[in-house]
This record gives C-alpha cells, sequence and structure tokens, in this order.
C-alpha cells in the first residue's frame, strides 16, 4: 500500500492509497476515511460503493460522509469502480468496461482476466485494509446506483462478512434493466442462470437479509426506469423483509441527493455496527 | 438571469445562473443555495467568494455548506472568480487572469475592461440576485483564499452592506506577498497607494470592523507563507479588534479543511444574521 494523498478532515484523515492488486491483475486505487477515534483504537468500518463514471474520489470529494463518520467513529472505505490502466479491456461506452465493473467476477473475454471487482472488495481489499489500517473486523456497506446493486447483491451473498446494508438510489434489478443486461451479458454470457446472484431483487427474494435494510431512492431521479425500486419495494413486501424503501420527494441522481442523506446512513450503519 | 441546473440539497434548492453582465462585460455564471424556508419567506445571504482557479461550481460541490445553510435557514451565494470567455483577457500563469480576479476593479489594459469584480459583487450581483431571488437585504460574507482577501476587504470598506464577516485561509497581506504584489501590480499598476484598499491586514488597521471577526486558518497549510496570517493576527490583536483567529492544527489548504469548519463558519453567520 502506497499512499498518495492525505488530507485532515473533521479532525480524522482521509487518505488515497495505491496498491498492486493480484484480483485485478493490475494497480488499484482507493480512498478511506480514518475518523479521530481511530488514532486510540481500531474502528468499525462502512464500505461505500460508488456508480458508473466514478472513481474512489467522487464520494470521497462530495458525499460528505467524512462530518458523519467522524462523530459516529466509523471508518469510511471508498473503492475504485473496476480495475484500471493500459492492458485493462475497455468499452467506448460509459457504462461498460473502465468506471463500470458492476461488482461482478466476469468469466468472459476481454474482461475475464481483469475485471473481478467482486472478489477485489469481498477478499483482497478486504484483507488488505485489516492488515494495514486500525479497523474492526466489523462491516456495514452503502453505495450509490451500481454501488448500491454492489452493496445490497454482495451483503445478501455474504452475511457472514456485514453486519448492515444501505443504498442509495441502487440498480435494484439489472436482470430486467438496460443498467444490467448489457453489462451482466458482457462480463458473465447469455446464460442468464448466472446474473441472478448479481441482482438485489432476486437475491432478496430467495435469501432475505439477517437485519433491516434501508434505502433511498430520489422521486424525481432521472433513471428511475433503468433503475426500478418498485421491484425490490415489491420483493422486500413479499419476503416481509424489515426495512424501508425512503422515496424522497424532489431529489434526483446526484451527489446533491447522496449528500443530503449521508447522515442518515452513517447514523443507521453506526447503530448497527457499534 | 437563465436557470442552468437545479438540484435539490438538504430540502432546499442548490441551483447555478448565468446572466450577461454590464459590469464585467460578458455572460457570468454564480451558484445559489436556497433553503428549504426560502420557500415561506426571504432569507439571509451568505456570500461565499472562492480561490485562485475556481469557478462557481468548487465550493457548491465540495464545500458542504447546504447542511448547515439549510439548519440555519441562509442562503449562500457562489460567485464566480473572473470575468470569462473569448475576449477577456487571460495570462498562462493559474494565479493571473481567468480565475483569478482578486475581487478588485482593474484600471490598467489588458484587464481594465472586463476585471471588475468588487463591482461586481458588490454592486451588480447583489442587486440581481435581491431582485429575483427571495432573499433579505441582510448580508454575511466569507471566502477561501483569495476568496478570503476579497470577503475582509469587501466587507471592511462597505461596513453598511454586510452585518457578517468571516474567512477560510485568507491572502491576509496581499501587498507584502507573491500572492497579491503580482496581482496588484497587473490589476492596478505600480503605484502601491491604490493597493491599500485591498489589503485586509491595512484595512483592518486602519478601519476595523464594526463586529467580531471569523478567520480560520490550517497549521499545516502549504502556502502559510504566501498567506500570512501572523499579519492579520497582529493587525487584529494591535486593532484591539474583536474576532479570533483560529490555528487549526493539521489542517491544509483543501476543500477538506473548508468542508471541517464549514459548520462553524455558517452558524457564526446565522447568529449575526438572524
Amino acid at each position: 500500500m502506497e499512499l498518495v494523498s492525505e488530507n485532515r478532515s473533521f479532525g480524522g484523515r482521509q487518505a488515497v492509497y495505491t496498491h498492486p492488486s493480484n484480483t485485478c491483475g493490475c494497480e488499484m486505487t482507493f480512498a478511506v476515511y480514518l475518523p479521530p477515534q481511530a488514532e486510540e483504537r481500531k474502528v468499525p468500518v462502512l464500505w461505500y460503493l460508488s456508480g458508473l463514471t466514478c472513481t474512489h474520489e467522487n464520494a470521497m470529494t462530495k458525499g460528505g460522509f467524512q462530518e458523519h463518520a467522524s462523530r459516529e467513529g466509523l471508518a469510511v472505505i471508498y473503492p475504485d469502480t473496476s480495475p484500471r490502466g493500459e492492458g485493462v479491456a475497455d468499452d467506448e461506452a460509459y457504462d461498460l468496461g473502465q468506471g463500470a465493473g458492476f461488482y461482478v467476477n466476469a468469466t468472459r473475454d476481454p474482461w475475464k482476466p481483469h475485471y473481478r471487482m467482486y472478489d477485489y472488495i469481498t477478499s483482497e481489499l478486504r484483507s488488505l485494509v485489516l492488515d494495514h489500517l486500525p479497523l474492526e473486523d466489523c462491516h456495514g456497506i452503502t453505495g450509490h446506483s451500481m454501488g448500491g446493486h454492489g452493496a445490497i447483491t454482495i451483503a445478501l451473498r455474504n452475511a457472514e462478512m456485514f453486519e448492515s446494508v444501505s443504498a442509495f438510489a441502487p440498480i435494484a434489478h439489472p436482470t430486467n434493466s438496460d443498467w444490467g443486461r448489457k453489462q451482466l451479458s458482457a462480463y458473465l454470457g447469455d446464460d442468464e442462470t448466472a446474473w441472478s446472484n448479481h441482482d438485489s431483487t432476486l437475491l432478496l427474494e430467495e435469501h432475505g437479509w439477517k437485519g433491516d435494510i434501508l434505502v433511498d431512492q430520489g422521486a424525481s431521479d432521472q433513471f428511475l426506469e433503468l433503475l426500478k425500486p418498485e421491484s425490490l419495494a415489491a420483493a422486500m413486501a413479499r419476503r416481509r423483509q424489515p426495512g424501508q424503501v425512503r422515496m424522497q420527494k424532489g431529489y434526483d441522481h446526484s451527489y446533491y441527493f447522496v449528500n443530503t442523506f449521508a447522515s442518515d446512513h452513517v447514523v443507521w450503519h453506526a447503530d448497527r455496527l457499534n
């Protein structure tokens, strides 16, 4: 792990690191916020997975999580959204390839060699940060849009790894959306049975979640037709899954939406992690 | 005024407008945050002046003022830092020309025709927003770096226009700094007597300020030698000026510093404006 930058923020440290990734076969970058409490003791971890086109940097500068994480004593990890660099396959479209890893392990060329964000998040990066930073092995996970999809699908498939899960405007039913079918087909192939492990709605109906779930969704989101919050809301109701999908009047898909509800999500996770 | 974008944020509206500026002789862009209270009544205004290289956009996305302005019922205006566009003089250096207006009215060519940020802020933009937005004629002013310089110098020269003033890491003594001498010389000419109207330390010693002043400064700021907070602190003490210069341990010059203390400044202004 090599330190790229460090800034004092709300009494803690906002740091960016790079490291060689065996899982992704390239150099990876991530950001971490360490609250002031981390100078005295290990602190629980909130993972924040970002959306299409984002790097580790977007939520770090625009999400506004540091203030609340400082108050609540949580670290926040901001991974990148895909492998990157020369020699890593890419696509001209904003929603495939670099910046659009979709938190899966690709099984199809040209993506297979590097696009392993599922393993990267759940195994390699998790081990790395636990080994090198003052973190408790106690985790919550959230994310925005494609990252909300990543947060819910990863939590539901790894209930032993996470104590809490929430999401901001997640891609909620990708097997039935143009934000999903294209990418799952490219990364996993045309056999749709392999896709269901990466669909929050289908996973929730099948497995449920051990705790409660918080989802915030802007009611004026310009991508509602692609996100399909109604599918996830219906699945939660059918499953009798504790939790809430909050439709937030007037909010769009931007970081102004994420920022507004960042405090609620940090408190939600802190209540379940502490 | 033409609306460029609008996002719901903390129950209010984060908007961006453009308008033709007579003062600057070009199209100008500014951002404004209107808190939820502005839907019911006129609200007081906090002006936030940005630093070198910034536009209206930096503090709007990274400053974190919306949350606190929403709670306190203040509007926040984020002007641009210079005139812009083809036909507007510029310089290759980051610290002169576009993005570096220094909040003066230039009297020297090639800057004279457009670089009139002092009049733009104190007169044209002020009238425009009071005419078109639900704002009380009750103003506080703050800013960062070059914008902290702008905030203090504009407030001290226009005490009747502002009820409160604060600054984040202001360029505090530009007549005695490489952040200042170069620009004041270019915009105002080599007669230094014209410069003293644009130097916070000199203005404070001469005029003082009717209220108290809040200045935050990162103790690990990489630009301390250019900012010269010690000159301003000494002037405040010599003048017996109520207020405080807070040296904040570990903080640098970045928006992580601004963001961390945004709440304190918004509350400071709200206490004096309401």
